[in-house]
C-alpha cells in the first residue's frame, strides 16, 4: 500500500471514524483504524462492535485529485496515535506507505513517522447488509427524529430494551419512540413503506453518534434493516449499528386518550421558568417543581428546606378545563421542550396523577409525555 | 440591606469572587459569597483563605446608575447558588433584599427566589495590608511575567516552597524565578524599587488565578507586601494571597556561565517539531526526544519499541561551537518555547549532560534552563 493523499480529506475521515472507536474495548485490534486502498480510494474503518463506521475517500473528485494511488493494499494502525499525528503533520500532503512486517512510513515535508501496524486481514468483517430494498430519508429530517426521541431513553440498564429508540414502519409511516418509565417521546412521520412491516430497536448510543456524524444537508440517507443489523448509508459514510433483542412495550396504550385540562405557554419563556425553578429543585435532589394553574395565570414554585424558595408567574395564552396543582421532574420537562422548536407549546392534563402530555402548538408530530411525582 | 443592581455588573462582580471559592474547603462559610452594600457601592468578597477577592461595584460609574442603594448591610449567600439565580434572571436588573432571618429575595421580572443566607459578621477578616508604599506594574507587564514563569513551579508538594514563583525586589531589578528541581524559568525587568529588599515566595496557583482575574489594559495594578501576605489592587478588584514561608533555592549557581554550543533556531517551527517527535515519546512514558546537530542540520528523532520512530529535520539560521547529541523531555521544551514571542530562540549548551539555556533572539528578560535525561 502506498498513496499520497491530501491531509486535511484524511483528518475528516479519520475523525468520523474515531466516533465509533473505544480504547476500553476487549479486542485489542478495534483501537486500531483499518485502512484499505482500492482502486478508486481509501476506506476507512472504526467499530467498537457495537458501531461500525465505514468512510469512503475517492481518488478523484470534481476533476480534482484527492489521492495519488501507488500502490492498492490495507493496513490497521492504532487509530488514536495516527490521528494526532497526522493532525500535526507540516504539509498538506501526507505519504503513507507500508513496508515490511506491516511497519507503515507516514511522511510529510521532512517529518517522517514509522509505525508498526497490525494485519488488515485480522480486522473483524462488518456486518453483511444487503444494500438493496432499502428506505430512505433526508439527513435534516432523521437528525430531527434523533433529537426528538433518543432523549427519553434509559441510562440504566436495568432493562436493556428501553436503552434503545423502538422504530417501527408500517401503514404509510415511521413512528420512533423511547421512554425509561418515567417520561416517554413519540414521533410519528409519513413514510414511503414496503410490505414487510419493520419493528426494531436502535440502541440510544448509536443514534446519538449517527446524528453527530451526519453533516446537515438535504441530502437523504439510506437505511438498510437485516434482523440484527441497521445500516445509514450516506454519501461516503456507512454507518453500522447492531440492534437491540427483544420485544418493545406497547406505548400507546400509555398515552391517556382524555383530557381535563388544556394549557398554551409560550415555550422558551416556560422553559426559563422551569430552569430558574430547577436551580432550587436540584439541591433538594428530587428535582420536583410544582406547578399550580389558576386559569390563564400560572405558578411555577419550588421549596426546598434549609436552602429557600423561589416562585415564579407565567401568562398562559389559553386555558381550557379545569385548575390543577402537580408536581414533576424539571429535567423532564425542561428535556422535552427543547425538542419542541414551536413558539407556543400545548401541554394536556388528564388528572395530578396521571402523565401529562406536551405538543408544539403547530406540530402533530411529536407527543412528549411525562408522569408526574407524587408529593406529599 | 436593600438593592436595585444592573444584573450584568453583577454577574461580573460574583464571578471574578468565585475564582476564590472552592466547594473544597474545610470553613462551611467560605462557600459563601460576602455582600456588603455601603453608602457609595457593593462590595463582593470570597476567599479559599490561601486566595481572597474583594471587587467593588460602584453605585455610580461615568453619571450612570448602577446600583439604586436603598438601604445598606451585608449578607453572605451560598455562592454556587446565587452566582446560578442571578445568571437566569429574566430582567436586566436584580432587586436584593436582607429580611429576618437573613432570608434574602432575589426578585427580578416576575421571578423571586428567597434564599437562606447567613451572618456576614461570620465571614471571616480579610488579612490587613498597609495599603501605601507600594509598586505599581503594567497590567499586562504582570500577566507576561507570569505567563513566563509560573509554568516552572513543582506541581508536587515534596518541597512546597516550589509550588511557588520566587520575587526578589532589589537594586532597581524585580527577578521572577520559578523552578521544579528539572527546569527553571526565570525573568528580570527593570523596576523602580525601594530602600526595603524584598524577597517572596508567591504560590504559582494564586499567581494563575490573578492572571485569569486581570482584563488586559495599560492601567496599573498596585503591589502591597506584608510579612505573609500580598496584594494586587487593580481598580475594583483587590486580590490577597499569602505568601509561602521558608527560603528560595539559590538559582544564579544553577545556570551555567559557560557555552560550548550556540545554536538559532525558529522558534514555531521548532516547537512544532519537538511537538510531533512528543506524540511518540509519550507513549513512551519518559516523554524522551533526542536533539542531534550536524553544524546548521538538526535532527529530532524519537523511539518507542512496539510503536515506532519518527525523525525530522530542522535547518538553524545559526550555529557555533561542538556537534551534540543530547536528549531531553520534550514537554519541558514545549513549555519553555511557548513563553517565547521572538521569531527565533537561542539555544545554549554546556555538555550533554548540563543543563541548558533557551532565550527569544531579542529578549535578555527570560532565561528557560532545562536538565538534560540520562539515556543509556
Amino acid at each position: 500500500m502506498k498513496i499520497i493523499i491530501q491531509r486535511d480529506r484524511l483528518i475528516q475521515g479519520v475523525n468520523d471514524c474515531l466516533r465509533a472507536i473505544t480504547s476500553r474495548t476487549t479486542l485489542a485490534i478495534l483501537t486500531n483504524i483499518k485502512l484499505s486502498v482500492e482502486k478508486n480510494g481509501l476506506i476507512l474503518t472504526g467499530s467498537d462492535s457495537d458501531i461500525s463506521i465505514e468512510t469512503f475517500i475517492p481518488a478523484e473528485e470534481a476533476g480534482d485529485e484527492i489521492i495519488e494511488i501507488k500502490q492498492t493494499g490495507s493496513i490497521c494502525l492504532k487509530a488514536s496515535l495516527f490521528s494526532e499525528i497526522i493532525k500535526k503533520l507540516p504539509q498538506d500532503t501526507v505519504e503513507l506507505e507500508v513496508k515490511e512486517n506491516y511497519l507503515t512510513t507516514i511522511k510529510s515535508g521532512k517529518s517522517e513517522f514509522k509505525i508498526n501496524g497490525l494485519n488488515a486481514n485480522d480486522y473483524p468483517q462488518l456486518p453483511t447488509v444487503e444494500k438493496d430494498n432499502g428506505y430512505s430519508i433526508p439527513v435534516d429530517l432523521l437528525k430531527t427524529i434523533i433529537k426528538q426521541t433518543v432523549y427519553a431513553v434509559a441510562t440504566t440498564e436495568t432493562r436493556p430494551i428501553l436503552t434503545g429508540v423502538n422504530w417501527v414502519i408500517e401503514d404509510g409511516k415511521l413512528t420512533c419512540a423511547a421512554t425509561d418509565s418515567h417520561r416517554l417521546s413519540k414521533k410519528v412521520i409519513p413514510f414511503i413503506t414496503k410490505e414487510q412491516k419493520i419493528n426494531i430497536i436502535i440502541p440510544g448510543k448509536s443514534l446519538e453518534e449517527l446524528s453527530k456524524i451526519l453533516i446537515d444537508s438535504a441530502e437523504s440517507v439510506e437505511i438498510f434493516f437485516t434482523k440484527n443489523q441497521v445500516l445509514f448509508k450516506s454519501k461516503n459514510i456507512m454507518f453500522y449499528s447492531r440492534l437491540l433483542e427483544g420485544i418493545y412495550p406497547d406505548i400507546e396504550r400509555l398515552i391517556p386518550p382524555d383530557t381535563k385540562t388544556t394549557i398554551v405557554l409560550n415555550t422558551k419563556d416556560f422553559l426559563k421558568s422551569i430552569d430558574r425553578a430547577s436551580i432550587l429543585a436540584r439541591e433538594n435532589r428530587t428535582n420536583t417543581v410544582l406547578f399550580t394553574s389558576n386559569n390563564e395565570m400560572i405558578e411555577i414554585s419550588s421549596f426546598t428546606p434549609e436552602v429557600g424558595n423561589v416562585v415564579e408567574d407565567i401568562q398562559a395564552s389559553q386555558f381550557n378545563g379545569e385548575n390543577l396543582k402537580i408536581s414533576f421532574n424539571a429535567r423532564y420537562v425542561i428535556d422535552a421542550l427543547r425538542t419542541i422548536d414551536d413558539e407556543e407549546t400545548i401541554i394536556r392534563f388528564t388528572g395530578i396523577m396521571r402523565p401529562f402530555v406536551l405538543k408544539g402548538a403547530g406540530d402533530d408530530s411529536i407527543t412528549q409525555l411525562i408522569l408526574p411525582v407524587r408529593t406529599v
